[in-house]
């Protein structure tokens, strides 16, 4: 992958100790949303990846509420592709399936639309951030549920020491940037 | 406005009565996001609302938390412009102004970071739906709070019963939808 693009990237990741609790460095996107360039380079470099390692094998991206939901969409357009919402309890319509999980700091609920996938559809999941991989994993679950494939599972930011990778199994997952 | 590309994006609308509550008649995006050509046709709509309205006037965009996100980056994207996030309390690091206002169904904070726009930047805010207003108009709050100057407000859907343009003032206000 090209330096200078990623440099472009990561340039406009900020990091913010103790947030949102004592131990926890935060890695702020904000600057990266704010910077048009950059968020484009982020998008054509998440999308190009995908390009090259599943040609036009990709059914639907699917976001995660709600950080997700600033990548779902833009990644989704770049690839031709709709975007599928996976979103916390009780926020979405219609029969849903739902999974719980623990959070790195917490512990929470997804959902999804019966009707948003068809079985033997594939997906890739897209996220701002993998940390433990606890709502990764639940995406995945949920995901399966409705018989649906997922594909890759991509996030701007991996924090590898908390090796979130390794809790996603045979999936396969994709970061364009790692911190310890 | 071109009918027939209005009718690409209605057509992806669906409703859900009685949800989350009794009495509210919910309009679901989904289909639009899982639909390539209509969600491009709906951010291609807004944005030359925006270019013929303003020029090159506005600095950034604002998503609103949380499905404003799925409109917030690709608007500016599309403008060429940069995206700022305001959110539910608790969720951004560093410097926040806050408020808190009523919801639909509940109550709420919003928050944006102090270092998200400098005094005098102008800003288009944008989220999926205007009900009662009380999200826009707390968001609108958030802004001055910062100094910026709210050019306008722009939603995929406008609930006009609800009346929640009124609420807004004399802040511009724009929707591609409106149902009653």
């Amino acid at each position: 992958m090209a330096e200078p693009e990623l440099e472009l990237v990561s340039r406009r990741i900020r990091s913010f100790p103790d947030f949102p609790i004592p131990g926890v460095n935060f890695r702020d996107i904000s600057p990266l949303l704010k910077d048009p360039e950059s968020f484009r380079t982020c998008i054509r470099l998440l999308a190009g990846h995908l390009k090259t390692t599943h040609g036009s094998k990709i059914d639907y991206i699917a976001g995660l509420d709600s950080r997700g939901f600033l990548f779902g969409p833009p990644l989704a357009q770049e690839l031709g592709l709709g975007c599928v919402l996976i979103r916390k309890r009780g926020k979405l319509p219609g029969p849903t399936a739902s999974t719980s999980y623990a959070l790195e700091y917490g512990k929470a609920e997804l959902e999804i639309q019966k009707d948003a996938l068809e079985p033997g559809q594939k997906v890739v999941v897209v996220d701002d951030l993998l940390a433990t991989g606890g709502t990764m994993c639940a995406a995945c679950e949920l995901l399966g549920q409705l018989g649906a494939e997922v594909l890759e599972c991509v996030t701007l930011v991996e924090l590898t020491s908390l090796r979130g990778r390794e809790k996603l199994g045979p999936v396969p997952f994709f970061s364009l940037l790692q911190y310890e």
